[in-house]
């Protein structure tokens, strides 16, 4: 099961009524953050969640709304008493521009590890997770980054039996391992079915439609996506300032298939994100204009 | 007339109830910030003030909850059309820490001037107003502000009719000009009385109490402090942290015999700062449990 949270909506600047765009993901006792501009620690605070469990925080760019929150959210996790290593992804120059923010938070006590990014497409492979960072299209580097779970075959007892494997196999088998006992060596593949559909959850804000986005998304179970303006007043904005329409995102989802698009990163000039909801449902009736702290159990298929 | 806005009474993190201890001061178009934490912005937005006339900005020192969302600020107010310079003056040090937090902020629609501070006591004398710098003592350099807006005395018709100065030198001698009219010379003091009251306001937080701050807050219309805690077992947390509790602040406004003290920086495991106001009270009466956005206008006495 994953557990996810979009703790805030709004893109630019944090309002009093709609926090900064940052999804928080649970898995397995962690928890992963996307993103953290200024305020998102009390979002974070209004949704319940922990700080503590935060083991991997994942930056799009460095833009001030996507990551001025950091030093807040360092020294909170440090009262939280976190003590283990937080990982910081992020584009090419990370390192650099985490500690520059750290000027007014020289003392943690909680080591930080850096990952940088720098290809086109990369893997994290982390907390038992598929992490996939890709680059999209905005005005400076930016990454979108899509969460998979992935959930092997289903064992087969009647297979196992009738392969007369011993008993005290079965569970290392199950578990992907290779067992050898009393001289004979079994395999997982010899008694678990195929891999069955897991779990993904593809996050992308601050970017122009991209092939990328598209390819990343797919098959998502929940796709978080940048929807920055919605009156087509707006169109060219997006396109100068390399932001997303609500239909451009709507489009994406439609090609991507995904099962639920959540809309975010409103512009703070738009002040009812729900007016545009029948239009954008045209395109791709599956979208959530989605709000501060928007939740979603995502489970595995019965 | 001053107008005055405590935009957060919270110290150490921003909570949901409770914005970080900040300050503004509005006089004659321009508008004074004292500190900057995380989401200050936010509270500005509440408040209802603008962000365009923030003319000068005063850190008293760089612990992340007073200054971390100075990159935040300076993009708002660059979108709110700012084109002025705007001062920052603070700590030794401040251009040097601005600029490491702008590594997510780096353009600006206008300039940033610098006023660092490094004696105990400094005069920054501007915007029409008296402002007073001064040393208190904190676990890294931190600096308490008075803010003084100074009176003229009163202007007597009946001497300046007595004196025979002619009416066209009037007024150049309200303002305190000496003017020369047909080979006589005239001076302000001739005609004007001694200076009367003006207003003046002290603001410190996160400092033990020192004798400083009550010869700087001295006869203050409003004295804004920290009661970091109010519950007598946190007093050795007070000594230890270099903070002050509501008791020691009041000790020191009953001392500087101030008008009117205002408590801030709570602590975010006091819940109910009310909870103290009656013992407090019996120190110093006319002390305010502050609240967020705590409001008011400063007058001239009549």
């Amino acid at each position: 099961m994953l557990d996810v949270c979009l703790l805030g909506t709004g893109g630019m600047m944090p309002l009093p009524y709609r926090a900064l765009t940052s999804l928080m993901v649970r898995y397995n006792g962690s928890t992963i953050m996307i993103d953290c501009g200024e305020a998102t620690q009390i979002a974070v605070r209004k949704s319940g969640w922990s700080f503590k469990p935060i083991d991997l925080l994942l930056i799009t760019h460095f833009h001030a709304d996507h990551i001025s929150g950091l030093p807040g959210l360092l020294l909170t996790m440090g009262n939280a008493e976190r003590r283990e290593p937080l990982i910081i992804a992020g584009p090419k120059g990370i390192e650099r521009v985490v500690n520059s923010l750290r000027v007014v938070a020289p003392e943690l006590p909680f080591e930080i590890k850096f990952i940088e990014l720098s290809e086109k497409e990369e893997d994290i492979n982390i907390l038992g997770l598929k992490i996939k960072a890709f680059k999209v299209n905005h005005n400076i580097t930016c990454y979108g980054y899509s969460i998979e779970l992935e959930r092997k075959g289903k064992f087969d007892a009647e297979k196992a039996k009738a392969l007369n494997i011993p008993i005290k196999c079965w569970n290392p088998l199950q578990k992907g391992n290779e067992v050898t006992f009393e001289g004979v060596t079994y395999t997982s593949d010899m008694v678990m079915g195929p891999d069955r559909k897991g779990l993904k959850v593809t996050y992308c804000t601050d970017s122009r439609p991209t092939e990328a986005i598209v390819a990343n998304a797919k098959d998502s179970d929940l796709f978080i996506c940048e929807g920055m303006y919605g009156d087509h007043e707006n169109d060219h904005k997006a396109k100068d300032k390399k932001h997303m329409t609500m239909y451009e995102a709507a489009e994406m989802a439609k090609e991507a298939d995904v099962k639920e698009m959540w809309l975010t990163h409103y512009s703070p000039s738009m002040v009812k994100p729900q007016e545009y909801e029948d239009e954008v449902k045209k395109i791709f009736p599956r979208t959530v204009i989605a709000k501060d702290r928007e939740l979603k159990e995502l489970k595995f298929d019965e």
